[in-house]
C-alpha cells in the first residue's frame, strides 16, 4: 500500500511546468490510493516560473515592486516571500529580462540594477535569504547595476559615477562598496547557477551569451573589453582573481560585482531547491520519490534534476522514479544512483511536433496507468 | 508478491512476433520476481507463424510433408501436431501462400489443392481435431482444391473433372462429396478467421483480396463470375446458401467448399488460440495477464487480440496489463472489458520508420521498468 509519495520533477521544457507536472502526478496518485500523501516540490532552473515554483512547494506570497527595468525604464516585477517570511526567491529575469526589453536589444545599455533593487525591498521586508534565479537576463552588465543598487559606487578617471550597464563596466576606474546596505550584507545570498562558463574568453558571458541578447560581432569586442576592464578593477578591489570560477560567465556575469562586496553563493539550481523545501526530511519514510524531465539521457548525470533528486532520495534507500519525455541514449547510467525506473509519455511513434500537443494528457495516460498498475499488487 | 503471470500478447506486426514478446516479458518478470510462475500462450493470427506459435504455447512437434503448391508444383510444407497428439494446427499459406508464388499472381490458376493434402496427412496421422489459419493465400477458388485433395469430385458440363483453381469453378455442373475421407468428416475443423467479409460483392474473396493476389480489372469479373457460378452449384448441392455467412469471403472463399461437405467452424484467431491454450483454466489465481498488440485503439474491441483476452480474463477478476506500440484513439473503451493499464513501447518522439529500428529493446526497457517499479511495492 502506498502511503507517501514526493513528486520532485523538473519542467517539460517547452510544454509543462513542474507545477503542473506535479498537479497531474497527485491527481494519478489519489485516484488510486486516496489516502497517501502527496508532497509535492515542483523545481525551478532560476528562469521564468521560479518564484511561482517555490511558492508552490513551500507556501508564501508575491511581492509586487516598481523597479529599474533593463532599458532604465520602470517595470512593475515581483518576487516571493516564502511561508517563513525571511526567505526571498527573485527572478532576476523580472527586473532585468529579455522580454522586457523593448525595441532593438541592446547589452551595452541593458542594467542589473532592478534586481539589485529587488534584492533590497527583500532584505527592507526582513528577508535574511535571498534565492536569486538568474535564467532569461537581457544584460551583459558585469553585475554593476545590482551592485550599485545594492550602494555600491563606481566613479570614472574624472570621478564621475559611469553608467550602470554594459559601457559603463569599460570606464571603471574606482570602486567604492561602503555604502553597501548592511541588510543585504548579512544576508545568506544563494545564486541558482546551472551553467560552469567563466566570465571571459569564447566561453564567457559575451560570447556565448552576448548574440542572444542583441550583441553583434562589433559589439561582442567592445562588451568583451569592458568586462576584462571591469574584472580588472574588481580584482584590485577586493584581491580575487573570480575570471575563471565555474559560472561567473551566466546572467552577462552579474555575480561579479555582487562577489566583490558579498559572500554570494552559487549552487545548482536543484540543489537549492531540495534544500530549500527539506526534501532530506520529508523524503524520509516515502514509498517512492517521482522525478523527471523533458529528455533523460547520459547528460542527466551533470546535475541535472533526476540525477540530484536520486542522489538524495538513494541515501534514504527512497526508490525513484522518472517520468519523462524522451528517453535518449546512456540513460541506463541513471540506475546506479537511485533512478529505479523510467518511463516515457510517448504513446505514439510520432514526432515531436505532433507529441507535444497532448503532452499533459500523455502524462495523465502514463501516471494514471503506472498507478493502476502498481494497484494491482495489492 | 508476484507469483503466477499469464503472458498472451499478440505479434506487433512486422516488428516482433508473439514468442518473442512473450521472451521478453518473462525475462523481466524473472528478473524481479524470480520464483514466479510465467505462461506464455503466444497469440497466432492464422498467417504465417501460426504453427510456431501454437508449438510455442502448447508444446508438440512440426511434421513436415510434400504437397502441390498453389500453382501446382510441389512444395515442403510443414504443420504442426500439438503435444496431446490429436490436434494439427495447419497454416494454410505452407501449401497455398502467397510467398511459394513463383513469377507472375494467377489466381485463376492457383489452388488449394496443397491445403487439403496437410489436413488429409494430419488425420491419418491421427488428428481428430483441425485448427486451419488461412492469412496469405494466393488463391480465389472457393475451396476447390482442398475440397477436391479431400475427396471430392467437381465435373463439367461433359462429365469431365474440372481444373481446381479460380478457372475449374465456374465450369463445375456437378457434384459429388461420396469419396471424402472419412477421418475428415468425423474430425472437428475449426478456421481461424478475424475478417467478416462476405463471399460475393464488391466486400467479397474476389474484389477485396483478389488485387494483392494478382488480379487485374478483366480478371477480377472472371473470378467473381466464377465464384458465384460455384456458389450456386455448393448451393444446389448442399441446400444451403452461405454467400453472406460471415467471413465466408476470407482466403478465397476456401470455406465454401469446406462447408458443403463437412461441420466446418469459423472461430477468431484469438477464441480458438485461447481455447486451445486452456486459458481459462490457467489465468485462474494469476496475480496478473500480460497482452499487447502493435496498436490499440477503439478498434481493438472488434475481436482483436487485448479484448479477447481482456474479456475472458475478467471473469475471473484477473486485471489485464497491455503492452503496445502505439495508443490511438478510442483506447479508453478498452477499460470496461477489462483492461487496467496500458504502456506504450514508445520511449521517443520518433516516427516510426525510426522507432521500429529499437522495438524489441523498447519493449525491453518497458517491461523492466514496470516490473522494476512494481517491485518497489513489495
Amino acid at each position: 500500500m502506498i502511503k507517501k509519495i514526493v513528486v520532485a520533477p523538473d519542467s517539460f521544457k517547452g510544454t509543462m511546468s513542474s507545477e503542473e507536472i506535479c498537479g497531474v502526478v497527485e491527481k494519478s496518485v489519489k485516484k488510486y490510493y486516496n489516502d497517501a500523501q502527496v508532497i509535492k516540490i515542483p523545481v525551478a532552473d532560476g528562469g521564468e516560473g521560479t518564484v511561482d515554483a517555490y511558492l508552490a512547494g513551500n507556501g508564501g506570497k508575491k511581492v509586487f515592486v516598481n523597479v529599474t527595468g533593463p532599458m532604465g525604464d520602470k517595470v512593475e516585477a515581483y518576487y516571493g516571500i516564502l511561508e517563513d517570511g525571511k526567505t526571498a526567491v527573485i527572478e532576476m529575469a523580472q527586473a532585468s529580462g529579455l522580454p522586457l526589453v523593448k525595441g532593438a536589444r541592446n547589452p551595452l545599455a541593458a542594467t542589473t540594477f532592478g534586481t539589485g533593487e529587488l534584492i533590497i525591498d527583500a532584505v527592507k521586508k526582513g528577508c535574511e535569504k535571498i534565492i536569486l534565479g538568474i535564467g532569461g537576463s537581457a544584460t551583459v552588465d558585469g553585475g554593476i547595476g545590482a551592485a550599485a543598487a545594492l550602494g555600491a559606487v563606481f566613479t570614472d578617471e574624472n570621478g564621475e559615477k559611469v553608467s550602470f550597464d554594459g559601457a559603463g563596466m569599460g570606464k571603471v576606474c574606482h570602486i567604492d562598496g561602503s555604502g553597501i546596505n548592511e541588510a543585504v550584507k548579512k544576508a545568506e545570498i544563494v545564486v541558482a547557477c546551472d551553467v560552469k562558463n567563466p566570465l571571459l574568453g569564447k566561453n564567457g558571458a559575451t560570447y556565448v551569451f552576448g548574440p542572444q541578447k542583441g550583441a553583434d560581432e562589433k559589439m561582442l569586442k567592445v562588451l568583451e573589453s569592458n568586462m576584462t576592464t571591469f574584472s580588472g578593477k574588481i580584482t584590485e578591489f577586493c584581491g580575487k582573481n573570480m575570471n575563471d570560477d565555474e559560472g561567473m560567465g551566466a546572467a552577462g556575469g552579474i555575480c561579479l560585482a555582487l562577489r566583490a562586496f558579498l559572500d554570494v553563493k552559487m549552487a545548482s539550481g536543484i540543489d537549492i531547491v531540495l534544500d530549500t523545501a527539506n526534501f532530506e526530511e520529508k523524503v524520509q519514510g516515502a514509498d517512492m520519490v517521482i522525478t523527471g524531465e523533458g529528455k533523460i539521457d547520459g547528460q542527466s548525470k551533470q546535475g541535472k534534476v533526476p540525477y540530484g533528486v536520486a542522489t538524495r532520495a538513494k541515501k534514504y534507500g527512497v526508490p525513484v522514479i522518472a517520468v519523462v519525455g524522451d528517453v535518449g541514449e546512456g540513460y541506463s547510467a541513471l540506475y546506479e544512483d537511485g533512478i529505479t525506473a523510467i518511463f516515457s509519455t510517448n504513446k505514439a511513434a510520432i514526432p515531436f511536433e505532433k507529441a507535444r500537443l497532448t503532452c499533459k494528457e500523455d502524462l495523465e495516460f502514463l501516471t494514471e496507468s503506472l498507478f493502476a498498475f502498481l494497484n494491482i499488487n495489492n
